[in-house]
Parts: structure tokens; sequence; C-alpha cells
């Protein structure tokens, strides 16, 4: 049968009668091979990037007190599902809506994906199946959501959260994301973030830093002017999401090339895959040195979230880049985590894990420095697309958690608070075993 | 070289001598690219289903108590090589016997792979290679293992369990697998199970079911009418086994299209991840909201089980149904999971980790809800499949299990499961510096 | 556009004026189809290598005592960040120097990745992208390094360590890749090891080896001759990195084919990955069943330490051999593990996680076993080629150590080595609530 094709074309112009056949004829990998394996990179992506799901439940698992454990696996698996249900009856067509008015589109659409089966015909074969590129889209929801669950860990309440969780999948994340990925205004405007720098990490440290505000730091954490250490129960699982996130992170900015089906498209994915590599490697590098040289002693915390943050700011651009330019930003990135994880301290903002260092700063950071290897890309652009996304993300948050904190409130008592969420909220330890030192 | 054939096929049109030529040619990408497509589904689907062994590994080892993780390692090590070793030996090709009977196949054929370097001529291009086809139906049998694993944890003697393993990923799984997926007299009947709730996950959950039987519960799991609970040593790890499995399931369901080199079948790929990811959600979201309204506190184990009976139960029909019909289908098994666990403990089947309500109940709602989604399948036929398997499974484990018992003893003394298993059967701790509470 | 060029190819033999459109048209499927499969091989099995990292981590993580586990995850994480940037600073272009004299290429020759969004025309259309062949070769050499790090934990300091890093990967793992993966003087003369049983295994294995010769063995390790046992804190996360190990190792080996783009290449791909399972799963079940016969009791990490050696043992010549081979291959690489640990304790030579057994003892195993299964190999050139290795590696491995003892000394005082490196060299624990026992 897959001859036909080739067999009729010649045939048709040296005018034997076969013509029909032709027309019958399955098209061949010239029409179909980029529809494949732009499908195939979305699955493949797609799945990476829901493992990054379980790394940021292992890191934050890792760096939260044990008596807060299993409240923290709980809110982790537990926005990932909803994220995953929202994303489907609202948000994948509110963030991607066609043709619109470039700020807000249709609500409550809920997904559709390609018939059983799809044939060449209707399928979208300049792009990828339905199916794929929503699942693929969906995991960059949840990474969003992830990143609040960590900053705000050891005193916010499940169901307030877990809330907040369904306003930011379904309605926050897609409005502002369909102004850049969905064709409107920012698109419009020239703003660039290749994999979301802004729009999705930013967004995610913008939601996080208005809840933390909003909800005040753990019992004791800033006392008589000096900084609580409060270190993590578990430095093994920590390393360990830091891990699958870098990992998955080859996925999130090599997936959002959009295409595989070319020389050019598949060796780009590659190339961001090197780039994605390098700028984590010189983050964590970075923070190593950085912690050595500053505090003598390296910091391992700060060493996992430097390659956060590494990864972070190369995500805007990953493409672009020489590896040089990979390394070199990366590090940067490194240094951000360094210098404003006591910052915020300073300004007794309570971030459990880092997460605002990492993913905001190191999120507007990697904005900015597309401008560098991107000649499209103008820094007056970025700035208006920074400054929009953190505008609309930080003050609509703030109205969330003000509502939630006036109707059902958002903060366990004192006294749940202080003998963890696990117990009080859930009724079920971690490490029921371990005794506590 | 590549070009030769267009070349040659114009050219015999149009009467020029190189005919020749076509004949030597290397085929094109219109014939060879689905058996490649295909061929990388199945190991790309094959390594996520090879890593549920490591999900299953975590989650049992997060649930059992700290004094029998390092035998639940072991077993899970163990059983996973002892599949591959099987399968290999026999499994494969009594599952895959080509013509045969309906029933059984022949016993003791070996795998043989393609040759190194197959030619296209002598490889089967409509499908895929024996390498990949092997292995990915290898991971599918080891599965069916962990599950019984789980069920009959902290108290099964380490090589009577391992001596099971041989016989059921042998003998037990590949003649039963053979009437569904080798074309068997189930298949003839018109039997529908896509990847397996029936033939992979209510197969595990039945040899389960008579083992924990045979075997009996864990001392003090029920004493004066009341049911002790015996919580597990480490729910972080039991996380991040559920989120391994979930990320495995996208290769055990998608990889069961058995074909990704066409615009359709790639696209019912990604389908198939879109829908399972939802039913996963919706099983934890169901889980979660429905062990707060009963209990009061959610439950992480639920919400865990919750998601992996979602995903057994989409597993018979991931294709057909919309997302919203993936959505239904895996809350129903969250629901199933939460109030049939209580129905075991009240039977005083001891099952530690909830397999079988995981695996056999949410398999068998999932073999049904087929007949929703899809218009092939029957409620009778369906109904047909799920006696058969059960009936065959559950009394052919019996038989081993008491033929074990009687020959062996299957149970470690009192004394042993009172101090656990690492330190009586095996003499080496899992978390030695860790004291208990 | 796409169907220009069958047209074109038809229409210039029947002398139609449309050759120019030929010339223009982008090139089909079945020019650049194995390029795109082969990029993306390197990215898939370069991303499960990368992994590996992680497994390398998880693995030492948990053979070490709890008191050093933040250290043994700083190493891990630096090592592998590390090793990302002096590949890329020198030692890819060291490894792969094109024509040069077989011994040693030119130094200091940053990697350049391919243009972004490379034309057909500049692409390497018979191999892969530029990107996707470093990055797969930049995830080897972390292997490398991460098997010296295991042997040398709990007593190594944390720069010397890293200093060795950036030798090992920048300078003596190139130079001796060199000579077999970049056409050298060992290449030259038919030495045969497909994905590095010698080439990166064992050269991790000498490093390590030379390295805990001069570090000397832990305090109280070998103590009035009786050697006393330093059980691991946390067998559950061994054995997790060994799943992961073993989970990276399909694309280890698979992706070691270099092609993908072919019937035979994607055939041989997939028969390498049921090869690499078997090996591991033999090399597990013989440990297990050796170390029951031999202790009376099954020794977990022992089976952790077989698969593992199972796998290097069929890293060498993954491809060639039957899947009887494989296991058998495996088995031995088994037994090697379970005979030679407690030989090296004998020697008192220590290492801690079972790396030299594993890594160069089975490795020198596996390349030995080349000349069952792959008639071009010769027993003497596969000596030759493990001779030349070691000794290379052995001496200047030695050399550095010596050099960077004397320096600024390798180990820790004895103080702090009791105290664990947690707290003496980085101030933070890695459980720092789970009390010890």
């Amino acid at each position: 049968m897959k001859n036909f094709k080739v067999l009729a074309t010649a045939a048709a112009l040296t005018a034997l009668p076969t013509l029909a056949l032709a027309q019958d004829a399955a098209p061949g990998f010239d029409e179909i091979g980029p529809y494949i394996m732009t499908t195939l990179l979305f699955c493949m992506a797609g799945f990476l990037v829901f493992f990054m799901a379980a790394g940021f439940a292992m890191l934050e698992g890792g760096l939260v007190r044990s008596k807060n454990v299993t409240m923290q696996m709980t809110k982790n698996i537990g926005l990932y599902s909803i994220a995953a249900i929202m994303y489907w009856l609202m948000g994948f067509n509110l963030m991607y809506p066609g043709d619109f008015n470039g700020y807000v589109g249709s609500f409550f659409v809920p997904t559709v994906l390609d018939p059983v089966g799809v044939s060449a015909e209707d399928a979208a074969l300049d792009y990828a199946s339905v199916g794929s590129d929503f699942f693929f889209q969906l995991v960059f929801v949840a990474a969003t959501a992830s990143i609040v669950s960590g900053a705000l860990a050891e005193r916010i309440k499940l169901w307030p959260f877990l809330i907040f969780v369904v306003v930011l999948t379904g309605v926050m994340y897609p409005i502002s994301g369909s102004w850049q990925w969905g064709g409107g205004w920012l698109s419009e405007m020239g703003f660039s973030d290749f994999a979301g720098s802004t729009v999705v990490h930013s967004v995610g440290g913008w939601a996080a830093l208005a809840g933390a505000i909003v909800l005040g730091p753990r019992l004791g954490k800033y006392k008589d002017g000096k900084v609580n250490p409060m270190p993590g129960s578990n430095l093994a699982l920590a390393t360990l999401g830091t891990f699958i996130l870098w990992l998955g992170w080859f996925g999130f900015n090599g997936g959002s090339q959009l295409a595989m089906g070319t020389v050019g498209d598949v060796s780009d994915v590659s190339r961001i895959f090197a780039n994605t590599n390098m700028a984590a490697a010189a983050g964590a590098v970075t923070a190593l040195i950085l912690t050595q040289v500053l505090y003598k002693k390296p910091d391992l915390t700060m060493v996992l979230n430097g390659a956060l943050a590494g990864l972070v700011s190369i995500t805007a651009e990953p493409l672009a880049p020489t590896l040089f330019g990979a390394l070199w930003i990366g590090a940067i990135g490194g240094v951000i985590v360094v210098l404003t994880v006591p910052m915020l301290d300073k300004l007794k903002i309570d971030d459990v894990v880092g997460a605002i260092p990492v993913h905001l700063f190191a999120g507007i950071w990697g904005t900015i420095a597309v401008v560098f290897y991107n000649s499209d890309a103008s820094l007056g652009t970025q700035i208006t697309g920074i400054v929009a996304y953190g505008v609309f993300t930080f003050v609509a948050s703030l109205v969330v958690w003000f509502i939630l904190k006036a109707v059902m409130g958002i903060r366990v008592s004192e006294e749940d608070e202080i003998n963890g969420l696990d117990m009080s909220e859930l009724g079920m330890e971690a490490y029921p075993e371990f005794s506590k030192g």
C-alpha cells in the first residue's frame, strides 16, 4: 500500500490512468512524520514534566520538619490532581482560546481530544495531537502550583490551600498564560519567554509571595530579631527531589520547542537539553563555591536551590545561548539564590523551601537575560512582561488569599502548628517509628 | 543511497533500464517508519513500566513497618529479577504461542530475539522487533508479581514467596494471559481488556487474595474484635512510589496501543496519556474528599491508593473514553478503595498495602466500565472474562500456596514476626540508626 | 511543500522544466529520518543516563552512615555539575578530536553546538546533532566520577575530592576515552567495548582503587584483625538508587548503539534493552542465591550490587549475546561481587559501597566476555585494552591523589570522621530529627 503514492505521482506525470489510487493512498512519512515526532515529543516531555510533581513533593518533603511531611505529601499529590481536573474543565481552552481579545478567553470550555484513530486529513499535521498538547500544557500548570505549596508549608491549612490551587490552575494561570502563549497582547508586543521563566515560574513565585505575606511566618521563625533555623528533616529526599526536577526540566524546556519533526527542530531540542543541563550545573557549582566563601561551609540546600535557580534562569531562553551563555546565565541564578534567601528572612517573609528566590527572582533574571542572546527581544518589552505578570498574579493572589482568610481562615491554630500538621490535621505521621531528636 | 528508490520507481515507469537499482535499494521511511516508531514505543513504554518495579518497592517499603523494610526491598528486586528470567525461559512463548488451542500453549520455549542488525526483509515491518515486544511484555508480568508482594508483606517467608513468583510469572500469568492477548478463547469471544485491568491487575489481586487467606493476618492485627492499625514507616517513600507508578502507567497504557507509526496511532497514544492521567487525578481527589467527609480527616494512604485505583480502573479501556469518562471511571475507582479497605478488614483479610482493593476490586470495575465507551464490548463477555481469570488464578494460587505451606511452610515464626523479618530472616536492618518510637 | 521533491524527481526524468523546485525542496524523511531518530535516541538515552547521577547519590547515600549523608549528597550533585562544565570546557573535544595521533588530542577546545535551527545541508545527516551527542557523552563521564565518590565515602574531604573530579572528567577520562571511542590506538587495534565496561566503569573503579589505597580505610573498619561492619543507614534509599541505575542503564547501553533510524538499528537498541535487563536480573538472582548458600541469609546489599555487577558485565557487549548469553554473563558478575567484596576487606581496602567489585572487577569480566559472542574481538586485544586503561588510570590517579594529599590533605581529622562529615565539614545533618540508635 505504501508504495502507491510514489508510483501514482510518477504515473500521473507519465499520463497513466492510475490517478485515483493516489487519492486513496495513505500519506507518507514526509507528510505525517513531523506530526508523529512532535506528538511523541509532547508525550515524552510530558511524562518528564509530570515527574516534576514527584520532584517537588520530595524536595519539599525533605525540607520541612518531619511533623509536617504527611501534610506536604497530601498537598502535593492533591494539587497535581486538582490541576489536572481544572485544566481540563476550563484552563486549557482559557489559555489557548484561538482568536480572542488578547486579554481573557472563554471560561468553562472543557478540553475535547482528537477522536480515536484520527485520520491524517483530520489531524493538525503541522503540529501535534490535541491529547499530547493538552497533556504537555497540563503538567506545566501543576508545576506552578507546586511552587506555592513549598513556600507556604508547615502552617497553611489543607483545604484553603487546595481551593487556592483551584483558582490558580483553573483561572489565574490560564488567563495570564494566554497573554503570551495563547497569542495574546504580550505575545503581540514581542515579549519572549521560551519555556516559562515568567509565565510559569515567576507566576508561581508571585502567588507564593502573596501567600507568604498574608499567612505570616512560622511560629518562632523570627524571634528577638534573630532568624531561627528550622532544618529540613530529610536532605537525601530533598536531593532526590532536585535530581528529579532537573530530569523533568529536559522535558520542560526541550518540549517547549513544540516541534521535533525536522532536522532543525530535533537539533534545537538537543541544544536545549545541553544548555539546560549546563545552566543547572553552573547554578549548583556557583552556590557551592559561594557558600564556601561566604560561610566557610558549603550549604547543600543552597547547592540544590542553586541548581534549580540555574534551571529557572535558562528557561526563558534555553535555545539561543551558547553553552558558555547557559553557564553564566545559570551561574547568576546561583548567586541570586545565595544572596536573596537571607534577604527574604530580613523582611520576615518565611519561604520554607526557598521557592521565591528560585522561581521568582531567578525567573525575573532569566526573563531579562533573554536579551543577551535573542536579538528579537528588547529589554523594555521583557520588563513589561515581567511587571504585567507580577502585578496581575500578585494582586489576584492577594485577593484570593484575603478572601480565603476571611471566609474560612488559612492558618492552623498555634497548638496545631507546634504539634505538627500531620497529627493535628491528618492524624497520621510520616515517620511514626523514627523518634524525634 | 536513499534517493535510489524514488528515482528507480520513476525510472521504471519511464522505461529506463535501472530497475535493478530499485531491488537493491534500502526501503524508505514509508515502509520502515511504523516499525521504527512502534519498536521505539515498546522500548520507551518498557522502561517506564520497568520503573514501576521501583514504584512498587517504594510504595510497599513505605507502608510496612521499619522492621520489615529490608525484606520488602529484597522481595521486590528478587521478584522482578525472577520474572525476567522466567518470562524468557517459558512465559513469553507460552503467552504468545501463535496458533494454538486457545487454552494452553507450549511450555519451555525460551525467547529468541531478532538477529543483530536484522534487515527490513526479515523484520516484522507491520509490528515491531521481538526484543522490544519481549521487553514490554516482560515488565508487565513483573507488575503482577509486585502486587502480591505488597499484600502478603510482614509475615511471609522469603523463599516460598519467590517460588510462588516463579510459578506465577512462568506458568500461571502466561497461560491466562494467552487466553486474551495471545489470541485465545476469551479474545475469540470478544472480551476486551486494553492494557490489563483484568489480565494483569486483577490476576495479581486474585493471587494476593489467595495468599492472604492461606497466610492469615499479621499477629495482633485483629484482636478482640478490633482492627489494630499498623501504620507504615515512611509515607514520603510511599508517596514517591505512587508517583513512580503513575509515571510508569503512561508506558503501561500508552504502550498497549501496540503501534505508534501512523497519525491515528500516535494520537491514540497521547489520548491514552491524557485519559490515564485524568483517571488517576480523579481517583486521588475522590479519595481525598471522601475520607474528609467520612472520617473528618483526609487520609494520605487512601489518596495514594485512590490514585492507583483510578489508574487500574482506566487500564481496561484507556483509549475510548472522553476525558470526562476517564474522570468518572477513575473517581469510582477512588470510591471503591475507600469503601473496600475497611471491608477486607471486617473479613479479617490482612492486605498490608491495600493491593486487593486497588488491583482486584478496581480492576473488576475497570473491566466492566469498558462497556460504557467501547461498543464492541458486551457486559456478559466482560463478566465471563472477569470470572474466568478469577476462578483460574484464585484456584491455581490456592493450590500453590497450600503446597508451599505443606512442603516448607510459608509463614515466619511468631517470634520472628514480632522481631521483624529484617533481623530474623536477613540479619540486616533498613534503618539501623533511626531508633524506634 | 513536502511533495515537491517526489514530483520534481519524477518530473526531471520526464523532462518537465521543474528541476529548480527539487533543489529548493526540503529533504524528505528518507534523508532526514535517521538523523532525527538518532538525535532523539541520544536525548532520550541521555536523560536516562543523567538520572543515574540520582541513582548513584541514592545508592551511596543509603549505604553510608547517617552522619555522612549530607556530605554524600553534596559530593554527588557537585561532581555531576563539575563534570558537566569540564566536559564542555575540554573533555568532549579531547575525547573526540577527529584526526589525531591516537594517544592525546587537543586540550582546551570547548564544545560548540550546531547553530540554532541547523539546516539539513549543514547537519551530520549520517549521525546526529552535536548537542545530543555532547549531552549523551557528558552523562557518561559523570557516571565515572560517581563511582569514585562511593568508594571513598565517609572520610575524604570535599574539596580535594572535587578537584580530583575536575582532573578525572576534564583530562584523564577524555584522554583514555579517546583511545577507543575517539578512534585512537586501541580502536585501531580492534579493542571492543560497546558501552564502556572498561572505558567508563573500570576507569571509575581504578580511580577509586587508587584513592582508597592512598586514603586508607575508615577508622575502626579493620581492628584486631577483624572486619567491623558499618551498616548503611537507609537500605530503602539504596534500593531506590539501584533501580534508578538499572533504569538509566537502558540509556547507557541502548544509546551506545549510536543510531536508531534503520530497522536494524532500532531492533538492535531493543535487543540491547532485553539483554541489559537480563544481565541485571541474573546478577541479582545469583547474588541472592549465593549469599543464601554461603551465609545462610540473603544479603540485600549484595543483591543490589549483584544487579549492578550484572549490568556492568554486559556493558562491554550488550548487543551480540543471546538472552541466555546475557544471563550467564550477568550471573558471573553477581558471583564476582559476592566473592570479591570480602577479598577487598582482607586486603584492608575500604570500599564503602562495593564500587570496586561492581565497576572494576565486573568491568574487567565484561570486557573479557566480549570474546564469547563477538567474533571480531580477540582475547589478547581485550586484555591489552584492560591493562592499558588500568595502568594509565591507576597510575595517573595515584599521582593526583598523592599531589592532593601533599598539597592540601585529602582526609578529614579523626575527630571530624568520628563526629561525621555532615556536622564537621558542612554543619548540616541529613536527618536531624531521627535520633541515632
